[in-house]
């Protein structure tokens, strides 16, 4: 599934004597022999981030220094760098049991959303629907999407609102409620690992969210988290906030914990970093973290049925 | 014991719009209180660092790159970088009754060293040394060291070997270890906060790096692990044991945890960050992790005998 024809081509291109890989998670464990593969076939010195990696926003700037060409695996691109070089990975998997499943809730104009795993499979999916008598609606998104019909955790730009449902394709539960709920529109998730598809309930996520902003209200001290990571720093975003917050300081994270936040004395947090990271964490924190959605909300600059998941817009 | 006038005064003086703020652990939670203040004396932004800092080697650089200063609180001066105001804290308290402790077991020319914490009190230290018949020795260190008999963990350069003891003055196991371990002279460790002075044995320790050799002489995939924080880096280090290795790859890690680890399919490490790391957490690594003095006594390009921490010297 690793293109190293590819990584040997642009190194050679390149003419690069270091060579820097970034894998998230899944992908790690291949690291050192993809290391040692390139190593011995190009000359030059490969450097593998040990850091964890959540993203195209998580660009290892430190190794990023180091080296002539970074290879940052399983993302899209996102930041405009000469120097790193996205290498996407693709599941391939069959979506169709998955997506017939989905066709009996679906209405007849159907946005169709996925991430970038599945994104080679999206003419299939548009052929499907298609057959069925669905009108297939695939919008581009903003300047951080690289595909129409892309989402990120951070990035609903792509769903469209003027349909009468929207299909996401993909595994997890975070991307399909936050299309919803930035949208209004009905989704359906569809998993074509497991083949299954269901209506997305948004209802326990809101609950969840609308509690931690009313254990957030009798805050009087508050702490604005900027985050480090280069696709996540919304310093001005941080700044504004404190202005509302009044008794506020700005703390800079770069891997959020529970720890972490315990370290100061203060009674919430709005976090400016990945959108995920206040509501996935939500149960590890012991004060309230807030999305900045969410901190205008409570503070009456936005009304409370606005409530969204927070996202990083690109242009 | 924060000297909140001079960071006001630093300010004004180079007229900084943005200030950052760095504490070690036990400093943190009064980060809040220290920013709030300083900005509204000064109107400065200020912005905490959120993440742990165990050292001067350890400076945010990333924060540092926001901010027109940043003041590092509880480490003395390490990197030399005009952005970077190093702010000291002290523990003034009575060494006395420890120092009287530990002359019956100090021979005539006595070595004496300490952490910063700790550093005002060596003229104190040396007259008692001297009331006793003693001679006191106070050496210089290396570049990476600003006070004469000052200690970093990584850095022993200041312990005299000329001398028939060495008296050291502060808290825990692993300063006065790595000292006679270096210096191969008896040192004993008196602590001014239990008051109690005792030999310091290395027996212990040795058993257990040498158990961990022991099991990495099997290892055939080798990690070798460079350090991103600023004063950890060592790279060319690192390149020479992976030419040794054989099947080795190098992987960069920021905060090193058994779950990083873990992450690579690889036998053993060798650690080239900071010291303490591959000692202090043996015990919660999974896979052998060795210093690179340790790793060079398994290749046999140093004897079994001269077993030492690793340090990370100046000049």
């Amino acid at each position: 599934m690793i293109d190293i024809d590819k990584i040997i081509s642009v190194i050679a291109r390149r003419d690069a004597k270091t060579a820097g890989l970034q894998f998230p998670e899944g992908l790690k464990r291949q690291g050192p022999d993809i290391a040692k593969a390139v190593e011995s076939m190009t000359g030059a010195t490969v450097i593998i981030s040990g850091d964890p990696c959540y993203g195209a926003c998580d660009i290892d700037d430190g190794l990023l220094d180091m080296v002539d060409v970074l290879f940052h695996f399983g993302h899209s691109r996102l930041l405009e760098d000469d120097r790193i070089v996205y290498m996407e990975y693709y599941h391939d998997v069959d979506v169709d049991a998955a997506v017939l499943q989905a066709l009996p809730m679906l209405g007849k104009r159907v946005g169709v959303v996925t991430t970038v795993q599945h994104i080679r499979m999206l003419p299939r999916i548009e052929s499907i629907l298609i057959a069925a008598g669905k009108e297939p609606v695939i919008k581009p998104g903003d300047s951080r999407i690289t595909y129409p019909g892309q989402l990120l955790g951070c990035n609903f730009s792509a769903a469209p609102q003027d349909v009468d449902s929207i299909l996401f394709v993909g595994t997890g539960n975070f991307h399909p409620m936050g299309v919803q709920m930035t949208t209004q529109v009905p989704v359906i998730a569809a998993d074509p690992f497991t083949g299954q598809a269901r209506k997305v309930d948004v209802e326990r996520i809101m609950r969840q969210r609308y509690a931690v902003m009313a254990k957030a209200m009798d805050a009087k001290k508050w702490g604005i988290i900027i985050g480090m990571k280069p696709g996540q720093q919304r310093l001005e975003l941080a700044k504004r906030i404190k202005e509302v917050a009044g008794d506020a300081v700005l703390i800079t994270i770069r891997e959020i914990s529970p720890e972490r936040l315990i370290a100061f004395k203060v009674d919430a947090y709005v976090s400016t970093v990945c959108p995920r990271v206040a509501i996935d964490d939500a149960s590890r924190f012991n004060v309230p973290v807030l999305t900045p959605v969410e901190f205008d909300i409570i503070k009456g600059l936005k009304k409370w049925d606005e409530l969204a998941f927070d996202e990083i817009r690109g242009e």
